[in-house]
């Protein structure tokens, strides 16, 4: 890690915010989820912040089945990523734009076709935050067949990753020819697809030319074993949810020891765990606003997501006062259930306390603090080799990113750790991550 | 049919321009095909003129096979139509924004999705061009099991369009509820898709609030029999191709005998055939513009162009100066076959005078002549009872679109015809078209 080596930030942007409970919040715009003028707000706010991304996740479903929770804890309506992140590419300039989108209900060809639109309409920036749907309902939405387990899901999502990258890669740079010649294309450097798998066949090529970052760029968030492979194989940005820095240096040591066998160096993956930033002009003021927030959360709205995260059906016949009971394995995502498990275990939590502190911001990292302990402790990890930057989840938008950029980025600045001006004008030149070997 | 009756008018925007030499042509844009810029100089054209909508067609696939032919006939490079819409929505305020979507490698419920997107980034502007994928190449870039029959694509057609609605009509109008209370939303207002049908099986809800125009307007370009009774019963706007009035009356005719069958009045579908308009000051002038794109197009693009279009693989065995050869029948789109075929019988055409007369706007009606003239055609066909608008294809862009809305449209309005001032701020309000009872 050289001497000059800076933080990579993103802007994880989400409706009202990342809290639980921001849509009841007086600062908060309760109706953001599909107000655009909002997002593209919150999109310049993170670009004059010099953030390298903005990050939006994405489920093909309501997010709770029980309508009487749903309509207490509802973080927002929502708009499609793709589209989103498309009307916010021509408000922004130099900002990358990182939608998720599942591999378990789209195929490679469209899914690949519409990141390359993306890309082209902001010039190099769009990022492709790859998932598989772990949800009922999202299965609901597609198949009869209910959901499928995780190790096939992640098969799928191994067979799709490598036909979408094929696909990318069938169109060299300069494949399209300048316009006043005889012909339209340099058929040299056009490669169709051939790809027959277990799930996909794909014979063809994209009506688009190279993406101006050489590939878009692929982004995971895998915790689970297959899933660390898979990122470690495809993946240059890889986001993390780590509560302390043992848990963040132990991920990314992981993650980056399985890049040799991929032919890859270190550098080639930034780890960027979560980080839920309540900045406050004092540390008691600080607190003082994670504590209004966490007042708005009900206890059956803390104690059922809590439930739901662990898939279990309901935690409400256990006292609240009590530890969490032992789980059953489901096919879920087994590592965020541990991950919580873990949590209350090691800080001896009741069912309440664990619920209330996870609710907050869903088993991410929260700091509130001074911009100076906020840096610090983002400084502390970013050394300690725990992390290769952060992925920003304010509580409440507009005003928890506002805040962010206006005093924690300064400070970071001050200490030689974060950028005064973009490197390039695409995601991969401001990430700094290099164009992978065509396939 | 009353005095004030207006005509209604969309933008098909395609890259370069509708002819198929535009891309060589000097006034055109050779490589717009993926310049963000551009289609938003169009949108805005566009709306300038108060057209009721742009309109963008799509594949998933490159358009030839044969990389010669391509490399000499490729329209264009191509965005994704869903995101070039979603960042047209922004740089716009009261335009429909119409994209062509395929039922065929498709899911119900990720489309109805992403035009809910769009139609609440754009506040109810958005509509679907619902198609079947026709092509082989489209086929091979998602099935091993090749391009489907006629009939069953346009089964999966009928239930994928019953589905996307029952979808959009899941939330009411006021199911999200403003902030300040303590509910989110209005359970009474949310009524949850049970579809179990052949192909599709959706269970759920939309995270997003009720379309801003009730529902986005549902487009159709149905041609076979099958088609046009699909447009009957769901279409909120048909496009069509004719070449002669009387082609255009008797279609007219046919698809509103088939309304009252749904329970539907003969107004609550919009008809708009092609125009492809080649404006001149004088008629030479114009007449001069037509040939000049005219001469750009090799025999060898036009043959080819038309062999694919009636899905032979190649007529250059047979007498360019000779008429077409007897036809199979093929699973392909039979209507626009037939469509050909007529012409060339009807006007006693050479396949190289076909070829030609077809390659230079895709088998639709082409006028060039003086403003006047222009408006005397639309006139006559909006006066006979052979559409209620028109889709204008410009035969290059910008200039084409620019004389259009500079000289027609004005032509348009001192005739009483085509509005001053929109109607409204949706899509639907601008049609004039209300909205369906809910599913």
């Amino acid at each position: 890690m050289s001497g000059d080596r800076k933080m990579r930030l993103g802007a994880f942007l989400m409706a009202g915010g990342h809290h639980i409970a921001a849509w009841r919040h007086p600062l908060a715009h309760a109706q953001a989820g599909v107000d655009i003028d909002h997002f593209v707000a919150l999109a310049r706010i993170a670009e004059r912040g010099k953030f390298d991304m903005i990050f939006v996740e994405d489920a093909a479903a309501i997010r709770e089945r029980n309508s009487d929770m749903a309509s207490q804890a509802a973080r927002s309506t929502a708009f499609e990523p793709l589209s989103l992140l498309a009307a916010l590419a021509v408000n922004t300039s130099h900002i990358g734009l990182v939608a998720t989108a599942s591999t378990t209900y789209n195929e490679p060809y469209g899914l690949a076709r519409s990141f390359a639109s993306l890309d082209q309409l902001s010039g190099g920036r769009a990022g492709w935050n790859l998932v598989t749907s772990a949800s009922e309902l999202e299965a609901e939405n597609f198949a009869s067949s209910g959901l499928r387990p995780h190790s096939e899901r992640y098969e799928r999502a191994e067979e799709f990753a490598d036909a979408a990258l094929a696909i990318w890669d069938g169109v060299e740079d300069g494949a399209y020819l300048p316009p006043g010649g005889a012909d339209f294309t340099d058929r040299a450097k056009l490669h169709p697809v051939h790809h027959r798998g277990k799930h996909f066949a794909v014979e063809g090529l994209l009506e688009s030319p190279c993406s101006p970052q050489g590939r878009p760029i692929m982004v995971q968030a895998g915790a689970s074993d297959v899933g660390k492979e898979l990122a470690a194989r495809t993946a240059d940005v890889v986001f993390a949810a780590s509560q302390t820095i043992d848990e963040a240096k132990a991920y990314y040591s992981d993650v980056k020891a399985r890049l040799a066998k991929y032919g890859r160096q270190i550098d080639d993956i930034k780890i960027m765990p979560g980080i839920s930033p309540i900045v406050g002009a004092t540390e008691a003021e600080a607190k003082a606003k994670y504590r209004a927030l966490q007042e708005l959360i009900p206890d059956a709205v803390g104690v059922a997501l809590l439930a739901s995260y662990l898939s279990i059906q309901d935690l409400s016949s256990y006292p609240l006062d009590g530890p969490l009971p032992d789980m059953p394995e489901t096919n879920l995502i087994q590592s965020r259930q541990q991950l919580i498990i873990d949590l209350g275990r090691r800080e001896n939590l009741s069912i309440r306390e664990l619920a209330r502190h996870f609710a907050g911001a869903r088993g991410h990292w929260q700091v509130a603090g001074t911009p100076a302990q906020i840096a610090d402790a983002m400084e502390e990890r970013f050394s300690a080799g725990a992390a290769d930057g952060f992925n920003v989840m304010a509580p409440i938008f507009p005003s928890g990113l506002e805040d962010f950029v206006t005093l924690v980025v300064p400070e970071l600045r001050r200490r030689g750790l974060f950028r005064e001006a973009y490197e390039g004008r695409t995601l991969r030149q401001n990430l700094g991550v290099g164009v992978p070997a065509k396939r």
